[in-house]
């Protein structure tokens, strides 16, 4: 496995390799061949091929591939099968949904703690994480050590608080700010999900539409 | 202005050019240079004049880009300035989330109504906006028209309504579920947010880190 030589588009395919080989596994399918999985996902089976050949492939030519084996192994190359621990900070209702709608755990992702600076919310419980005052936050990076932390705070709050997280050992940010971390920060690795950025490609595409309509 | 021959790596910049020039336009800046703009957005000056001469080019040498004027162009070329009417499927958390927290009006949307098949939920409203039972969506849409929908219900769910909502004349769907809505209808515009994608590329990027280092 050579994953530094791996282009980062191909990395971004594989979790959705990931989730059509989970819906094969539920389904109980055994082995499916690269044009039958291309078929599935609305590529080509040589693009599949190409893909998964950067990892030292896993097919068996007239087999095709082991759906669990293919499963399992890219999982263990998106590292799900690691141990993270998250802290989220930010428990309006952005940070809230994403504390109660994603399945932290099947990506080895522990949420230890939720922080917010509006009293109001202090104490409350969400999904049975309790939501700290953001007070206390730099005490609680100290003694628990995440690695990782989800911002849904505004940019303002998420540029003052990144050198403190940063400076405790977070590695990982999953953003949903729009401070751009990945410009002023080497070292660290940086997902962000812009919405609003999302909402404005919609926009974009459906007047395209229209117009060649 | 050739949109045709615009890659999608381009546009998908766009949003982001929009959010900058914002914040300049707020803190009152009223020209930049491609250099300085590069210098915030870590990209290069050349990166930026090739981008903005797709759409014809702004710049004036030796004088950059009026602030004002690019942030409008940018929008108009987004469609920002259009008018949408959009639905929002699955009031769930993640669905109240993007109800609250998305800034639709600024984008030309107008969020008309939210639907769910949970009656604990339908009565609720949700920033003005009143859940209503999913089956009235179908009676909604012969009324209103509205030609977005915002996708927030499971997979199953969304395979399911989706031929529904295309024959009503939904043309554009901003989609969090994990539905490959675009595998199966042509002539549609779709945006995915698969956030769990997302985490597993984070996952990956930090082990990716650990190893490195």
């Amino acid at each position: 496995m050579a994953k530094g030589t791996v282009s980062i588009s191909v990395i971004r395919r594989l979790p959705r390799y990931h989730r059509f080989l989970k819906d094969l596994l539920v389904s109980g399918t055994e082995r499916i061949s690269s044009g039958d999985l291309a078929a599935r996902m609305g590529l080509t089976a040589s693009q599949i091929r190409q893909d998964l050949n950067c990892f030292g492939g896993f097919g068996q030519q007239g087999y095709g591939y082991n759906v669990k084996a293919l499963y399992e192994e890219i999982g263990h190359i998106l590292g799900l099968d690691k141990h993270h621990k998250a802290i989220l900070l930010g428990a309006g209702n952005l940070g809230r949904a994403i504390a109660m709608h994603m399945d932290f755990d099947s990506r080895g992702f522990d949420l230890l703690g939720i922080f917010d600076h509006n009293s109001q919310l202090v104490g409350r419980e969400v999904r049975g994480v309790a939501i700290r005052s953001s007070a206390e936050l730099e005490d609680f990076c100290c003694e628990n050590h995440p690695d990782i932390a989800i911002l849904c705070i505004p940019k303002e709050a998420a540029k003052r608080i990144a050198p403190m997280l940063i400076q405790h050992g977070i590695r990982g940010f999953w953003n949903f700010s729009h401070y751009d971390l990945s410009l002023e920060y080497d070292g660290i690795a940086v997902e962000n999900v812009h919405l609003g950025d999302s909402l404005s490609t919609l926009c974009f595409r459906i007047n395209e539409l229209e117009q060649d309509s």
